[in-house]
């Protein structure tokens, strides 16, 4: 029914409208699907003309909540607002100066530009920007994330600093495309553990999609064993077609002793915690050796009770990571280009624009096993 | 009472005798004043004369509780075991093929001697080496850690991994020497911080000795400014001294909102939490910037209630730092030879060796505010 | 003559005029005095009123050959175009969003503003920008280089992107403020040898500015011992008074003998070579121990025989290095701040603006064993 | 003719003769066939009964004109000598407490074993070990280097240190599993340069056997484009299959020029410099971007003339290496476990050990394109 490659534009001929379709937030939970005016690119920045955008767990939060920016001075998010964050698409107006990118060049998105003035992107650490959600008024210093503090991808289209840009090959899918930048996080995490994980044992905890896509993109790296626990089996079984060894159903299971003992009586060197469980800090590091190093990849909404002293005694070192820094999402793309894993394995549902509600339901009740649910403009 | 500065061994001289006066621990709790052969080093080992000891928290853990190796195949740690690891002494003795050092050399130690051939020390990473506790019997893997895993410095004679010695220059009083490896974990945890602290801000919670050295090496590192938080002014005002540039009491003051309106209404750089207090590891992540990095150096007891999410979201590290490695005790000696901070600040009691069991009163129990309590050798 | 510390400015009356005096470059090598607009700053930068300026050397080649940038598209210097880089003074207006700054602050400032865009900036090396000398016309990509490919200090204002600034204290005077960004040079060096450098060895080729603050720099990060080996024995003595352990004049001695003899027998850790001399980097392999790290600071104009054999079997990593980066001056700024060594040591020379043609000569020629001259306004 | 895969062992009756054959070096030159003791293991080591040696370029210059190691105190190289460094066996014998290993592990290896006790072994660095060729006699410092410093693989035994083993799988077969270290020295490369290549560009010059396998490592860990340059078309054929997008041949295109425009007119980001050849290193820094990396992986036997100003102007950072430290050979038997290369496409020819000489000259003077040439034990 969707081309799954994207539609050849003539460049010469693209034409952008005025108006467009969009969701927008109203109150929280409420979602009115609205036409609005197509918005301008300014300097470093291009429009693009969405194709397709997957839902995550953080859009379903930001719609029932409101957007969680911390944002000085008072929200910024009048009722014109539209969320939605891992989308792809095709370039249809640059900005001024930008001859990076080209009109109809098909490209996929990451979520965060930093401002480049503060001590954290002069780092390169721009998704810890501490000009975070300001972008508004007068206070504008330009830091952007894509469907969190600046209108996001459930419309036609949408603004884009170029720094969050990745051209896509035509070998990629428009599903395919919108999962970049969820592998791009995992690849984040395995970025800040260190990266050369070849030969090394890395252990997942939760198969979401970015724990799935974690087992994937260590098994990429050449991790070896990868082991990858959750609660569900077809999840499970997924997460062993993209690249796990070894799956342990911690409901039949203990987690950290089958782990410990598939890997030899040792503990591993990495930890991917992507389940947000209560205990699940606390098994990781267990799970692994003196010295190891453990990822938060998830967002938990409780305190949790943590054994500082164990992680002391042992030298362990936690990251907390948020978004898909350090340009991992390039990397990612790149794997994915060359078919090291296949991440359509966490496609599994696909819905028109119009149909968002429906998709978002699919996606937070998990109807029919669903785990990445995307949805797709209609362009007759 | 004690010269400051280490006897002249006449190295052609220098006898070592059979047996030596010790204290071993009995059961748990208990200490024996004896006699036992003096040790022989072996390859790449020397025999220290022990001329000082400073008492460690650790240290009173290690004899109320036994002590803490994780040991394959049962306690090697029989009833003639010697605690104490913080020592500074004089060689005494070579081991085969030992030309680092010469006899007469006044050293001081750091603790852990990894085994050499695991994965972690292969590393660099000896503190985490993965045969933590095998230097006995059938499995000996070589690993050694003086005052826990064998034995330690509450005797005449010791034998060390040359790995663990420190040459001190001769401006550096036996006293001053045994709180290099105190400034060495600090300075470890600097260094897994990232070690360019120059004019970056850095918040200590938790005025015992590693806080205090924590706040006199980050000065040294160029940190600015530097706070130190606590709940008794005297330390607060040591600390001042020893380079930290705001001291805040949080039995008066609230640690997180005084240090970030302190620091230009921004989060720290770096939090190094040395107070294992429940609560103050979600303080610390609550002081940092987005970004920010906390080194965990005190081993909390008690499980604690940690906000996993803020963490995550915004992107912040944590290190958990076990003993003083990648060679931390080198570059602290320096800066306390280049007399930088007046370590000694902290120095407040010193006692003969036999009457360890009231240096350790003194110091489990702070009688006349002690924090570092030292034992010396009576050498008449 | 003239006020050590700025001129307080009234910031509410502070008038920024239309028209200022300035240095533009004619012909390579033809300096004119004449008068231009006052620039306009825009987003994220400032309008710097500049109280004083530095000489280095590469000011000279500039003056001498005409901008050095790689610039696309063809040079963008027009008859109009200010040389000077070093410079340093107070906010006169903000551009647009700007509340990083205030008018009235004393500021020092850096070289490079990266564009923010590219594949370097997105890491963090803003001196590696890949849009390098594009800040003009159709292809302006935002990178700028005071002196290099923008306007720079030889006149009364100059625009700066907020990134290159630094606030800088009432207790620095204006010349010593002009040294920062030198001394920011030195510490990138240190920084891209790994920065742990306390207790370790260090050997500096060559008495220029760079290399007489690199020691100083080394010696203030703990570094022990700190040699500097050159030509000149009164800027080896400068050297000793900021901070060199052992000086060698090679023109009496083999730097690479005594080097070594003077590290007991052993190799340096480090070596930053600043002289450009041929056989300066051999001389460096030589000093350096196995695993040796060597940064090259100096611009050499000619080709150099170099033994690469004896670099490839040493394990041996060089690191050349063009500016000031990864904010190494606000590291060096700290470190000037806290009195950790006098930069004025080498600040010989002071002269107005008006007489930049002379005070060039000093500079070019070593007049009176010249090394640092400053250029101040006149102001009366 | 001879089992590619090991032969089963036994393990209860694995008998070690007292007497070996064994290829020794009697002048420079002059190749012994003799029998000598078989060694016996010492702590931490084992003893490896040897079935297949690969042909190293280094052996040849060994062989020429002495071992090449620094050695303090004289040669301790006497004429029962046995060179050799790439190979691999089976395990014979255990020295005391080793349980790492069992009698019967099929286990390739590499080179160096570090003393563990200078500092750059403390610091991870292993194959920078400060005491070099150090152990033998009175001066034993436990460094060793197969082949090099100790005896190595032309015979039937040899001791190892467990440091330096690797078991295989039973999947890879005995000439595979020479190839090992080779790989592991081009991912050391790799490794120094920041082994996260996913997506970045590569250009690889001198398709020798690591610059064949560093351009399969590179491309194994997503590195995209990766070019490949040379003289001989068989070889740059043989590079394409393992990996390399592009070959250039240089014999009839300008390489910087090539490379330069196969990428979208950039420079690349990496550059691995295997050749030696004169003016590669110049060739490397106009091949890559400003801010890019130079692995320098060959050992050139002259002086060369180097730009290095230009070096300096464009933050280009150069990695001298030797060996195969970091664990790098751990990574690379990791991809080549899993298959992501065929590392046998560079495996030419095999021999039995008694036609040695046979063997160097097809290595030597690349009778019949020789790339690798193997020698195998004759066991029937």
């Amino acid at each position: 029914m969707y081309a799954s490659t994207g539609v050849n534009l003539d460049r010469a001929n693209f034409v952008v409208p005025e108006k467009m379709r969009a969701w927008i937030l109203g109150d929280p939970g409420q979602l009115i699907w609205t036409e609005k005016a197509v918005p301008v690119p300014g300097r470093a920045e291009v429009l693009v003309r969405i194709d397709a955008v997957a839902i995550c767990a953080t859009d379903l939060d930001v719609i029932k909540s409101g957007p969680p920016a911390l944002v000085r001075g008072g929200l910024p998010f009048n009722k014109n607002w539209t969320p939605g964050h891992e989308y792809m698409g095709t370039v249809a107006a640059l900005g001024p100066g930008v001859d990076e990118f080209a009109i109809g060049d098909r490209v996929t998105v990451e979520i965060h530009a930093g401002c480049g003035q503060c001590k954290r992107c002069r780092m390169g650490m721009y998704t810890s920007c501490l000009n975070y959600g300001l972008n508004y008024g007068d206070m504008n210093k330009g830091h952007r994330a894509n469907g969190f503090t600046t209108d996001g991808g459930f419309a036609e289209y949408a603004i884009n600093n170029i720094n969050t840009l990745i051209k896509i090959a035509d070998t990629m899918t428009d599903e395919e495309a919108t999962l970049v930048v969820t592998a791009g996080t995992s690849m984040y995490g395995l970025t800040e553990l260190g990266g050369l994980v070849a030969g090394e044992s890395v252990a997942v905890i939760g198969p979401g999609p970015i724990g799935l896509l974690g087992a994937a993109v260590a098994k990429a790296l050449g991790a070896s064993p990868v082991f990858l626990t959750g609660t569900r089996d077809a999840r499970l079984e997924t997460g062993k077609k993209l690249g796990a060894d070894f799956i342990v159903n911690v409901m039949r299971e203990n987690g950290v002793e089958t782990v410990r003992r598939l890997n030899g009586g040792k503990g591993v060197d990495y930890v991917i915690e992507c389940s947000g469980a209560p205990g699940a800090i606390n098994a990781a590091a267990l799970m692994c050796n003196r010295g190891g190093k453990i990822c938060l990849a998830a967002f938990p909404h409780e305190l949790d009770l943590i054994d500082v002293g164990h992680i002391v005694r042992n030298n362990i070192y936690l990251y907390g990571i948020r978004g898909e820094g350090r340009s991992a999402t390039h990397r990612a793309e790149a794997f994915m280009r060359e078919k090291r894993f296949d991440a359509t394995l966490i496609h599994t549902h696909t819905f028109v624009l119009e149909d968002l509600p429906e998709a978002l339901r699919y996606a937070r009740d998990r109807v029919e096993d669903a785990i990445k649910v995307v949805v797709k403009m209609r362009r007759e």
